[in-house]
């Protein structure tokens, strides 16, 4: 049998009684014969508790410190299951970002992982043991401890996966997989049981937070079939796999929704270089923009409008508007109650109609579509977000078609 | 100006008030033009909340793996003391045990330093950076996290004071330096200005526990000044330096004592190999055993009596029985109220009378002395615990001469 490595987050590990169940189930699958590795995120509530404590010490704490501040947590976790795993008569041994040099650049906070020396882990999977990973951390050239930001614990297990050539990556949460649709707002959701990177990708960049899509990324680069899997019972979950020739047929696997906040620039010169000219200063401020759309100008001019995080908005807004005046735009305006639905399918790229389809489920249930954004597998609308749970239900019934169970 | 090292305690950085109050003093010694390597503890409470984790989830937890979690307490106050640093404007970087290699043995728990690589530190100085140390770690040669044991952070502060080549190391602690007696004991007890290493080493090792042994061991060796003050005051407190002459003058430095248990084993047949018999398993068990006495025997069998911690007394009192059957001893008894009092001072190798003036105070006091034991500097006293406080408080008045203000 092969090797296999889990990943546990957060609210699996949350306290000893959750950590002794972790240190069973592994204990069990270590019997039946795999090689492991498991790798664990912070126990829930630890990473923001200690950047509760640098806040407070400095409104905007120095990054590289913050870093060797919350790598702290997940070198507990990994610490306490391994002492759990021993005691159930399972050989384990924790290992942290430097000492099996999981090597990423100095971003502290954001770090992107660039390699990982698996031959610590390797000698130590010979000797029998099972070999816990802390996950989310990493170091860079200089030895500097650094972390790869929310959710980066997925990332961390998939690229151990890749480095092990293992055999999969099952990633234990608490939900039971990857849904068509958000189960709490529409009850018909039905799990999807295998899904393609790619599919899974936009539905991770959509606000499906089951994975942090830079181990999407990772896992399709790699090729390691990942298994988004429930901590809390034994059903299979959601395969992330490569891409197979029965997915296509299936139009739409998911619908995904996203509070944003939105900002019209009108009459922008229509010229060369000006949306480098407003976004590069958005971009200098760290702000993640999401969606972006021009239309074709008339007389010279056109209008820009992108999408924002909600809580980015006012310095969003600050920083455009100064951009604005600069290079002669008209007003700026901004709404924040906004939602980012999308539709996501392999099959949208064979299958006609499925844009227009969706703009009538939305018609039939009078939904204002403010903006529209294509992608080779994907739809996006920006629609009021009071209208956000209306449409998921609606286009997971129309479109995905399990909406029997639906209210 | 030269570089200091200074050492913050557990009580000294227990809450984020105290660690901006010890930021700020370490920001008034570096504006003042001196280079700066700061060594702190975990934050008061930390490590035993962290083996309390442990010991729930394994009665004898993995050594190793206690290693990697408590080591995580130290890492916490480093990063959050930087950022209170630059917080105040004084550029400032956490290094760890792996960091700057602070390379020791794999005695978990217990490991001893071996080597530190200064280059770390000394470019970080070289930029102008405060760099603040996680006390208390190290890495053996596997890469492992090692820590020193209890107090272990005064050792890291000296150690890396002596591989730095500081000017000194100051120690900051909840007391104001050494005294002559423990001031709870004796009112009149005074805070030394000035005491030899090797009077300290006799002074650590019988109960004092302002140092930890092994740093003084260190300072010793590498000719560091150590001067140990209170973190809330600036009054000065004792240095530990090289003996200096008018040093000699002084008989008796210092009263300490220390609570044990004893245990003497009878008739034990005067042959050579017996001692190992009797501590050879005692040793293999971990148990500490300080004062051994062995009386010039009659008719070819003799008495062996020696002191180990209380805690450790049954286990002690179980080896000990099984090896006594083993070798033909006779009866095994033990006393777990008993107490060792003893006196130190370089003086007493060039005064005489100084142990005939001791047993003349315990006896004027009517404490009966069950055992005794001297080297070149001190002379031990094992009594009835129940005269342990009046034997102190006696000698320190008739010896170290400055009762006047004593009950």
């Amino acid at each position: 049998m092969g090797l296999i490595v889990q990943k546990y987050g957060g609210t699996s590990v949350r306290d000893l009684p959750r950590i002794r169940a972790v240190a069973e189930r592994v204990a069990a699958v270590r019997k039946a014969g795999h090689d492991l590795v498991v790798v664990v995120s912070a126990m829930a509530g630890e990473t923001s508790r200690l950047l509760g404590l640098a806040e407070e010490l400095a409104p905007a704490p120095n990054r590289r410190e913050c870093d060797a501040l919350v790598a702290t947590g997940e070198q507990v976790t990994a610490a306490l299951l391994a002492i759990a795993l021993a005691e159930l008569g399972c050989p384990a041994m924790s290992l942290l970002g430097h000492q099996i040099r999981i090597a990423t650049d100095s971003a502290f906070g954001r770090a992107r992982i660039k390699s990982i020396d698996a031959g610590r882990v390797t000698s130590a999977l010979a000797e029998g043991r099972v070999v816990v990973v802390a996950g989310f951390q990493g170091v860079d050239v200089a030895d500097n401890i650094t972390t790869l930001g929310r959710g980066g614990s997925d990332t961390s297990a998939v690229a151990v996966a890749a480095a092990l050539k293992a055999e999969c990556c099952e990633i234990f949460t608490d939900v039971e997989g990857v849904f068509t649709s958000d189960p709490r707002i529409c009850p018909g959701a039905r799990k999807i049981a295998r899904i393609s990177y790619d599919e899974m990708l936009e539905l991770a960049s959509l606000g499906t937070k089951v994975l942090q899509i830079r181990s999407v990324e990772f896992a399709k680069r790699y090729r390691v079939p990942v298994h988004v899997r429930s901590s809390f019972s034994d059903a299979p979950g959601t395969w992330v796999v490569e891409e197979e020739s029965s997915m296509e047929e299936v139009e739409v696997s998911g619908v995904a929704s996203d509070r944003e906040a939105k900002v019209t620039v009108h009459r922008v010169p229509d010229q060369p270089g000006l949306a480098a000219a407003i976004f590069g200063p958005i971009a200098d401020a760290h702000i993640v923009v999401d969606m972006i759309i021009q239309n074709v100008g008339a007389d010279g001019m056109t209008d820009m409008t992108f999408t924002v995080p909600r809580g980015d908005l006012q310095e969003a807004l600050r920083i455009v508007r100064a951009t604005a005046s600069r290079i002669g735009a008209g007003q700026v305006d901004a709404a924040s109650e906004v939602a980012k639905v999308s539709i996501v399918g392999l099959g949208m790229r064979n299958h006609a109609g499925v844009a227009a389809k969706m703009f009538r489920t939305l018609a039939e249930h009078r939904i204002n579509i403010q903006m529209i954004s294509t992608s080779e597998i994907k739809i996006s609308i920006v629609i009021d977000a009071k209208f956000e749970e209306l449409a998921v239900r609606a286009l997971a019934e129309a479109l995905v078609g399990r909406g029997e169970e639906s209210v």
